[in-house]
């Protein structure tokens, strides 16, 4: 046990966090922004390439697209009671309409999942298309459940 | 070419950075520290198990490890030169020591794809085994990397 103590201790800056059930709001905010920024970049990234603002590259885009796809499943679990509250846009409508926000994120896990398989395929056309699908999957969350 | 504008001028607030030449030091350091925040939730979930801090579940344990396992590429794009002043505990021996950091860094992504491998196996005591020499990868790098 004590090898495994002393790496822990070693990494108590990194590691403050070790169940949902201690979490704190403001923790748990900061957990499921710091998604949706590395989601941002990502998918910002590729549509930077469809929209002609930097140049494709095939194995950037499939990189952002891995990522995206990797990360669009992790914020929900931050979505806890309280956290409607404090350094967040997230409208309480989240608690009240739980499945139609579970829909909304599910919806866009199946859009990144294709995204994904589209960016390995080369074929800028699918991924403009998908980029723009995805992209109104990330829309429909942010309107219905997000303050401006 | 529209459409794909509309959307992207909706998702203006979660898309903020497009490319990593225009990336401004700032949001590089944020966009790592996010990877980092993330990586370390996931970490000290499984580190909580193993060390009988919260009940041993093999489906979080697997999804813990899958998170880590696509996290742990993800920061080093934004260890960009600039990046060792302002908000951040990075060392300026990222930039003059980049073979070594980039030793490092492959040394997680090793041990963070073996972990992944043994919490699918539901060998507690692997898993164990692979949570310390998993930590010791982190813990390398900060003892070289990072400021105290």
């Amino acid at each position: 046990m004590k090898r495994f103590t002393v790496a822990l201790l070693c990494l108590a800056g990194l590691i403050s966090l070790s169940a949902q059930a201690q979490m704190k709001p403001e923790d748990a905010i900061k957990l499921r922004q710091s998604a949706m920024k590395l989601i941002g970049y990502n998918f910002g990234s590729i549509g930077a390439m469809v929209n002609d603002k930097k140049p494709y590259n095939k194995d950037e885009a499939i990189r952002n697209a891995t990522n995206i796809e990797g990360l669009v499943s992790q914020p929900w679990e931050f979505f806890i009671p309280g956290t409607d509250k404090g350094e967040t846009k997230a409208k309480a409508d989240i608690f009240k309409d739980a499945d139609k926000f579970k829909a909304a994120n599910e919806r866009l896990q199946t859009e990144a999942a294709k995204l994904l398989q589209v960016s390995k395929s080369g074929d800028m056309a699918a991924l403009k298309t998908q980029f723009g699908a995805t992209a109104q999957a990330c829309k429909n969350c942010h309107d219905n459940f997000r303050e401006k």
